[in-house]
C-alpha cells in the first residue's frame, strides 16, 4: 500500500507507512510556517485493509478544537464525499480509521474544490449571457485572480444598482467557501429563478469565486504563496505580499461597495453563522440592524444557518481593522459580513453519513439570495 | 404537410389543411360537454413553411379571456417549450402564426406532462427512502390513482406530526400543476436540503401529483372520463361518477388533515395567487391569518407568487362547498388552498421566451416548502 | 396490493388477487384473436411480499416454445429491466416467481419502448442536420407513421447513392426491434463516428422507428389495430387493414430500395440472427453471397451475432412471398434480410442479470453499420 | 487583456501583449530543452477582439512540419475543442488569428486531458467490478503511476490468458493518447457490449493511462520531470533519470505480455497509423503477418484508421532497441505496435470543424477491441 499527496490541493508527509494498523503521517506546514490543518491525500493498494492512519502532528495545529468531534472525509468517486465515523482525536494526534472498499481510496480535511473545477466553474458561468470575467490580476505563483461580474445589463454594472461583491476562499483550505459560491451562483444564473430576477433587477454582483488559488492549490489552509494571511491584510495590502487582496481591493474601491459577504469555514464550531463588524465604531445603528435582518432572513431561507452561535463579539473599537470585513463596513459603510460554515457539521440538523457537505453549502448558498433580496432596498 | 393529435393529451380536430396560411383547426369538448380549452397537436412537413393556425372554436371555450394576451407553447424537444409571440385572439378565434424551423413540431396550450412521465416521477421518487406509495385506486378509464406519502418514519406516517395534503390536477388541462408538483417532490426528496429535513421533522405528507389521469390522457380540459368537473365534487363524490375525489376524500378521512393545497392553473390571469375558502363560514380568524402569513412566506420565498390580484372573494356563508378548498377547509378545519398558477405568464416579472414555464412552477414548488416551514407548528 | 396495466403497452387481465402466492393472470388477445403473448403490467402495495404471479393462458399463447427457459423482465425505474430467474413454464402456464423491493414494480414481456419515447426519439434525431423527417401517413388508430432519412445531404436523398431502408416493429411486441433502431440511430449520427461518416458518403438510410404504433400501444404482440399480422401483407397491403405496409411500400417505389433490413425478435430461439429471402427464387447468388458476408461481418463486429442458429431454410420456390424479407428481395432484388433477437439471452454470451437487453440491443444496431459499411460498395 | 499558463498543461511565454494584433508568444521548452512544440494557455479580456498570436519559436520546435497545414485548438467549456481555421505558419512563426465570442477563451496543441482527469477515470474504473488500481510507483515529481487491471476474474489475472498491456502518454504533450485510452476503457468496461466480454473471457489487460503524469502536468511535449524521453529508454531504464519506464517495465517482465500497444500522437503525418517493430530481426514472420491483420480489422472496425500512410520503415537489425515496441517485440516475441494519431487530421475523412478530436480519439479505442478480439486467438 502507498499514500500520496502528487496533486492538486494534496497535502500529507508519510512518517511510518510499514504497519496498517499503525501508519503515521504530518500534514506540512503552510508556507509562512504558521498555520497547518488541511491534508489531502490518496491511499492505494489497502482494499479490504483496516487501516489506522494516525496524523501524528494533529496536537500542534491551527485550531485543535476543530479536531473534537471532527470526522474525516473519504470518497471513492472524488463527487461523493461520506464522513469517517471512526476519526479520533487524543493525546494530540488525529487518528482515521477505516477499511477501503476499493483500490484507492482519497481522504481530506473537507471535500475539495480543485483549481481545474475552479476553471470549469468560470467556464460554465460565461455561458450565460448575465456574466462577464474580468481578470484582477496574477498572484505569486503566477494564477489568475478571476473575478465574474453578473448583471442584468450582461455582465456590464449599472448606475444606480447596489454594488454586491461576494468572495470566498480567501483561506484556502476552507474549500467550503467556494461550493458556497458555485451553488450560488447556480441559482443567480438560473432564469427560471425569480429571487434570481428580481435580485439582478436591483443588484450588480462582483464575485470571487477563489480569492487564494496559490494556497488552494498547494494544499494550505489558511496563507498565500508568501505566507500571508490574505484576512489579515486589508488595511495595508503590497503586491508583493498580499496581491489578492491588494487587486480585489482596489477594484472594490472602482465600483463601490453596498455589500460584501466574505465566505469562510470555521474548524472548530458545528454550526453556520454570520460574523459582522461588531467592533467597528463608525457601523450605524441601521446597517447594524440591516446585518440582523439579513441574517433572520437567511435562517428562514435556510435552516441550516442560525444566529444563536458564533464568534465572542469584539468590543466596541476594538476591531481588527486587517479583516476584510471590518475594512470594508468602516472604508465603505456599507453592510459586509464574515459567513462561516462548519467543518464539521451543524449539531442542530446533523448528517451522520455526510456531515456538513458541498451540496449543503450550494443550498446555502443559494439562500443567501433569498436573504438579500430581503434587504436589498435598504443596503 | 399534416397535424395530428393521435397521442398522449393530445387534442385537435382538422378542419381544413389546405393552405397552410389558413389552416382550420378545433379543439375538441370534454367528455360532459361542457368545457374545452386544451389543445395539443403535432404539425409535420412544414418545415420553413410560414403556417397559420386558426383555432375556430376558440370563441366558444370554457374561458375566452385566457386567450387574451395569451402566447401559444411550441417545442422541438417535447422539453422545452417556447411561446409563440405572433399569437392573436380575434373575432373568436385564436390564431397561432408560426414557420416550423424542423420537420416535426409540436404545440400546446401549456408544457405538457404526459402520462409516462407521471410514472417516471413516482417510480423516481421510491428510490427515495423517505416515500412509500399507495393505490387509492383505479380510475373509470382503468388508471391507477397514485399517492405517495413522505416522511421521516420512510412514507410511514408518525403520530403527533402534521398530516399535509397537496393534490394536483383535479383538472386535467392544467399541467402546469404537476410540474409543480414535480420540483416540491424534487425538493422535499432532497438530503440536502435543510428546509426539506426540518419540515419533514414536523409533518408528514400525502400527495397526489395527478388527481385525474383520465382527463390528462384524453386531452380534457377540466373534466374526468364520466364528464365530472371533479373540483365540484366534493361534497358529495361517487365512485361512479368522481372515483378520484371519492377515494381522495376518504383516504383523507383516515389520515385527518392539517394542511391542504390543491394546485391549479388559471386561464385569465397572469398571477401566482392563492384562493382560500372566503366564504366558508367555519373557517376561523387564526386560520384566516395563518392563510395570509403563509402567503407572504411564499411572496417571500418565490417572488412570481404575490398577494394583490386573484379572484374575487365569495362572500361569507356563499362558499361553493363542492370545491375542495371549501369542503376540506370545513370538514377539518384546517388550512386549506388552492394554489393559481397562470397559463399565460406572470405580468409582474415577465419572460418574453418562455412565459410562465414548466422550470419556473418547479421553482415556485420549492418555494411552497419553504412557506410552510414557515407556518407548520400553527397548523 | 393491486394490479394494473391501465397504460401505454399494458396488457393483462386480472382473475384472481386474493392470494398473493398464487395470482392468477391472462394476457388478452390481440385484436383479430390469432395471437398473444406480450404482457406488461404494473403490481403495487407487495413491498417485501412473496409474489407468485400465474399467467394461466400462456399454454395457448402464439409461442410457447418461448416460455421455455424464459425469464421475466422486472423493473422499479422503468429503465432498468432486470430478469426474474424464478420465471417458470409448467402446465400451460407460466409462473413469475417474485418479491418486490418496493411499492411499485413494473413487468414484462420484454423491456418496453412507448410511443412517449418514439416521439422523444423521433425529435432527438430531428436535432441532427442529418436529418428530416418524413409523414408516411396515418395510422387505424389516428397515430403517426414516422419515416426518418438520414443523409449527408441534410436529409434529402442523393442520385446515385445507395438507398437503404431499415423498418422496426412491424410485430409492436417485439420491443428489442425499436431499441436496436435507437441504438443504431445514435451511432449514425454521431459525427464522431467515422463509420457512420463513411457509410452516409455512400448510402442514403429510410428508417421506421416503428412500423405499428397502433399495436405497441395497444400491448399487442404481433397486430395492428385491425388484426392484421403486418409481416404477412407486404404483397397486397390495403389502406383498410394494412396501411402501414401500404405506405412503406408506396414509398419505397418511389425511392428505390438497394437494402432492406426488417428488425424483430423472436420468442423461442436464444440466438441473434438472420433469416433471409432464401425460398425466393430470383435472389441471384451474388446476394446472397452479400448476405453471407453481411452476416460475417455482423458477427466480428458485433459477437452477439452468429450465424449456426436460426429458421430452418425455405425450399427454393417455397418463400412466404407476404413477407417484407421475400417481397423486397424479389421486387427490387436487393440485399433484403429480417435480424432476429431473441426475448429470452444470447445462449453463447449469456447474462445472468440482465438477459438480452435495450442495451445489448442497441449494440447490436451499432454493428449493423460497420456490417453494412463492409458491403456498401456491392449492393 | 492578458495570457496565462498557470494552470495544469500550460505552456506559454508571453513577450509582447501590447498589440493585440501583434502579440508575441514563445513556447517553453521541456525539461532537459531537446524539446518543445505543446502549448496551453487561456486568453482573458478579449472579447470582441481581433487577435493574432505569433508563436515565435515555433521554427525551431521539435516537429515543424507539424505546423503545416496545422490548426490550433480552441474552447470556452473546456470540454468541446474547435478548430482555428486561421492558423498560419510561415517563416518560423505559427499565428493564430482569432476573434473570442466570450472573455476567457483556452488554447491548446491538442485537447488537453488534465491531471484532475486522469484521477477521474481512474475512479470511474474502480467502479467496475472487473477492474483493479495497482500503484506502478511514483515518479520525480512526486505523483502517482497508475497502472489498472481489467480482468473478468475482477482484476485478478487469470493463469493462460493473454496478457494484453495498453499504454499511452510516454510523451505527455500527445495528449490524444489518453482520450484513446479513456474511449477503450469506456467500451472494455461496457457489460453491454459483446466484444468486451468476448475478449475478456481470453485476456487479461494491462493499463497504463498516463506514462509521464509529470511531463503531462508540467506541459512538455515529450520528456518527463528529468529530461527523458520516456520511449528512449526501455533497453536501460533507470530509477533516477526514467522511473516510469523502468516501472513499466519490471511489471511486465512480472506478469508476461502477449501484447503491447504504445498510443502516440504524431505532429506531422495526417492519418491513423501503426508503427511494428520492423526492424527487429527477432521478429517472426507470424507476429509480422498478426500485426498486419490486427492492422486490417481495425481499418474495418474503424475507418479513421488506415495502413497506406506511416513512417518509412526501419531496416531489418537497425531498429532502435531504446524504444517500447522494438524492445518489447524483443524481449517477449510478442505483438506490439505503436497506434500514432494526428494531432491535425485524418486527411482521408477530414472534420473542417473539429479535425482530429477527443471524441475521434475514444472511437478508436474502441475499435482496437474489435481488432484485439479478431487476432487475440492467435497472440
Amino acid at each position: 500500500m502507498d499514500i500520496s499527496d502528487g496533486f492538486d490541493a494534496g497535502n500529507i508527509e508519510v512518517l511510518d507507512l510499514n504497519d496498517p494498523s499503525a501508519i503515521q503521517l504530518r500534514i506540512r506546514k503552510d508556507e509562512g510556517e504558521d498555520h497547518y490543518q488541511w491534508f489531502h491525500f490518496r491511499v492505494t493498494g489497502a482494499r479490504g485493509v483496516d487501516l489506522k492512519l494516525a496524523i501524528v502532528n494533529a496536537g500542534e495545529a491551527s485550531y485543535t478544537k476543530g479536531w473534537e468531534n471532527y470526522r474525516a472525509c473519504v470518497s471513492y468517486d472524488r463527487r461523493t464525499w461520506r464522513r469517517v465515523s471512526s476519526t479520533r482525536y487524543e493525546d494530540g494526534t488525529l487518528t482515521i480509521a477505516y477499511t477501503p472498499e476499493q483500490d484507492a481510496v482519497w481522504f481530506a480535511y473537507f471535500a475539495p474544490y480543485s483549481i481545474e473545477r475552479h476553471h470549469d466553474l468560470i467556464a460554465r458561468c460565461l455561458e450565460s449571457s448575465l456574466v462577464r470575467h474580468e481578470l484582477l490580476g496574477r498572484t505569486l505563483d503566477g494564477q489568475d485572480l478571476d473575478l465574474l461580474r453578473v448583471t442584468e445589463a450582461g455582465g456590464e454594472p449599472t448606475e444606480g444598482k447596489k454594488q454586491c461583491w461576494i468572495f470566498a476562499r480567501q483561506h484556502p483550505g476552507e474549500s467550503m467557501a467556494e461550493h458556497l459560491v458555485d451553488g450560488l451562483l447556480a441559482r443567480l444564473l438560473d432564469s427560471s429563478d425569480p429571487t434570481s430576477r428580481a435580485l439582478l433587477n436591483k443588484a450588480d454582483f462582483w464575485i470571487v469565486p477563489n480569492m487564494n488559488p496559490d494556497g488552494s492549490r498547494r494544499g494550505h489552509l489558511r496563507n498565500n504563496a508568501a505566507g500571508a494571511n490574505l484576512n489579515r491584510e486589508w488595511l495595508e495590502p503590497t503586491m508583493a505580499r498580499s496581491p489578492e487582496v491588494y487587486l480585489a481591493r482596489q477594484k472594490m474601491q472602482a465600483t463601490g461597495l453596498d455589500f460584501a459577504l466574505d465566505v469562510h469555514g470555521d474548524e472548530a464550531l458545528p454550526y453556520n453563522f454570520i460574523a459582522g463588524p461588531e467592533g467597528v465604531e463608525s457601523v450605524t445603528e441601521e446597517t447594524r440592524a440591516l446585518q440582523a435582518e439579513f441574517e433572520a432572513e437567511l435562517a428562514a431561507a435556510n435552516p441550516d444557518f442560525q444566529t444563536e452561535h458564533g464568534y465572542p463579539k469584539a468590543e466596541m473599537g476594538k476591531a481588527n481593522m486587517t479583516m476584510a470585513t471590518n475594512w470594508l463596513a468602516d472604508h465603505f459603510g456599507a453592510l459586509a459580513m464574515t459567513l462561516e460554515m462548519p467543518f464539521k457539521d451543524n449539531a442542530n440538523l446533523p448528517d451522520a453519513e455526510f456531515g456538513w457537505s458541498p451540496a449543503r453549502c450550494e443550498r446555502l448558498g443559494e439562500g443567501i439570495l433569498t436573504a438579500l433580496l430581503g434587504v436589498v432596498d435598504r443596503l
